[in-house]
């Protein structure tokens, strides 16, 4: 079994991921202000949680080069990421604070904390699986949509697509993809593929509780 | 601040649980065979996903009574509990089999690893702030609506929620609130009242997912 | 590959631990009742990190049963092993504090955190291979000095070593071993015998730091 | 209490390993080759598990800031301080081999385990008061010898021993023993203590065991 086999065994719900309205919307430049500025206060914690998470894969990388390839990705989102993100953020004149003060969806709490318990819980291969849709939904995103762009007149959002379409952006998924694939074997392919369908799962509910921006109320 | 503050503070919220329809039914004989039926099959992957939990909790106590009263809860689960969902699934002819291969709802999955995350990655307090409200809800319920079983002719029924009035069940609920009691300090409270409060809204969606028997498809 | 590989590959090793002096002496009714004494209060400590350990096994144990059986296990130590623990002291007077304010042994602080670091890092068949020499020796133990207990007239030394000749302890130890048996596979047997080897040096280094009654000082 | 108190508390312990013969032959120049080149093999290990360790921190650390300054000397250890030894196992032909192949000192495998039972376990403070006596000590040795490298005319030695006088290394510790100050209260003095202190013990043990060539037999 192979990355190819997770990708075809799940291509009707990544593909509902990519033709999500949100991100339809997001790169025709038609996507509303407000719904953007709830994204990002949204993915700020995401990502934060997505840290934590690749930390925990660090340390349980066997490989010195795969652990250095994710130490990498790590130290740009640490840096570069999160340096895009306090300029967004100060632009639109939002303002972040802890998870406990800030109003969340219930699939951002949902996902980021699924992502830890299988990294903390599980091992290495199956961490990966459940963490590499998040990497590789936005680059089909960039293929499914990036046409769209020559028609997008709001600056902010092509800046924001562009990256996905970067051959840096492409080598790094490629980068986790060929991790991933060396830990995929017949035994725990079954595995492998209940995480990695659930993260696209996940990736669905993330972007409809955004575009409808829908806080966790009962 | 004390345990009261906690359950004060998210009154709205856990009395929404207690009165669910799922429970007012269930405690008047009058819940959907089949929503029972499904309700068994997702609490048992909940259980199993709580044991592990409960596990890290002790592998994280540090008075030794504490962990002791801890290792019977699991231990009690481990054996008395899991025997009578043995024994449900038998009389209704339900087949188990591993997470992979069942059809769980979404917030069965959310909930879980939600647990397994803040147990894993923060402390013992905080783990034992969101595992809490699982125990202390069905108390809640049975208080709540305990005098509606003297019209249910539901045998099964009758006997499930029994459990939750018996003075045993009290005992460990009481056990557990006190081994929470005493990390709760000014300090950490809007931590531990976060961690609480999701657990309560994912009681909730738990139950709500259940009523619909809602398996997640996106 | 199989259990009795790692007994096989080990064996120089594993008997230099049945043999030490330490063994000899408790078996014979020898042994000074100074050292016996150091002994409980640092297998005191140890059996408490390891309960930890335990526990974070179970958290990690993917089978029902094997969870189930690691549980009852937990479940022994906590309650009886304990109590055993707590009469001997008493009966000896000694006071036993929290890991800071003990003097423990470098072998001690060494093994015990040893195991930690397996179970929580690498995944469950590690664990378990470090975990059991801990109780597998003293089986061994056991088979290799019980006739030298006629001639031992020291009751608490008698009843201490008793308990590892019974059918129960045996079975308790052929349970774990069983346990590790359905882990091994040709692929990770270097790694598990990596594991099952330290364990069996620590077990070395645990029992001459004790018989010098040698507190960690540099 | 603060990190100062840490450094009093545990003088005499810290002092000798800054006078172990060890550390004063390498900034003489005298160091047996031999010597060295064992000590290359087995820092080589122990820089493994350490960032393994780092990522645990990192995945727990609260703060951005002190998450993004982890992250940074993490990936310094992952590339510069790996080409480095990459270096100078070259230049001595030497070949590293996975841990379960190489032969270890005990206190290599007991204190890289015990570092990552620490952070496993226990919180994050307790985490970073175990860490960072291995790089603090090498401020302190650099302090304490320097005047030394004036005779030294071994070239290789005299690197090695430049790097903890640099400014750049000067502020990695002093930024890492800011990020300890703020987690040290009254109230988890001790527990911090015994961590820092096991971490400076375990320091002696290691050179110690190198300083003997001392592969772990029993």
């Amino acid at each position: 079994m192979q990355f190819k086999d997770l990708v075809s065994e799940n291509k009707k719900d990544w593909l509902k991921v990519v033709k999500h309205p949100f991100v339809d919307e997001i790169y025709r430049g038609k996507l509303a202000e407000e719904t953007f500025k709830f994204y990002l206060i949204q993915d700020h914690y995401y990502l934060n949680q997505s840290m934590r998470n690749m930390a925990i894969l660090i340390s349980k990388a066997e490989n010195l080069k795969q652990k250095q390839q994710l130490i990498d990705i790590l130290n740009i989102e640490a840096n570069v990421e999160f340096a895009k993100y306090q300029e967004l953020l100060e632009y639109y004149s939002l303002e972040v604070k802890s998870a406990e003060e800030m109003k969340m969806t219930y699939s951002n709490i949902a996902y980021s904390n699924y992502l830890l318990a299988v990294s903390s819980q599980a091992g290495f291969a199956e961490g990966m699986a459940a963490l590499i849709p998040c990497y590789w939904i936005y680059l089909k995103m960039a293929e499914y949509h990036h046409h769209k762009l020559k028609e997008n007149d709001n600056q902010i959002y092509q800046d924001w697509a562009t990256v996905f379409k970067s051959s840096d952006y492409k080598e790094l998924v490629e980068n986790m993809v060929e991790i991933l694939e060396k830990e995929i074997e017949t035994k725990n392919f079954k595995k492998l593929n209940y995480h990695f369908k659930n993260s696209i799962k996940f990736e669905y509910q993330f972007f409809s509780d955004v575009y409808q921006r829908k806080i966790w109320e009962i």
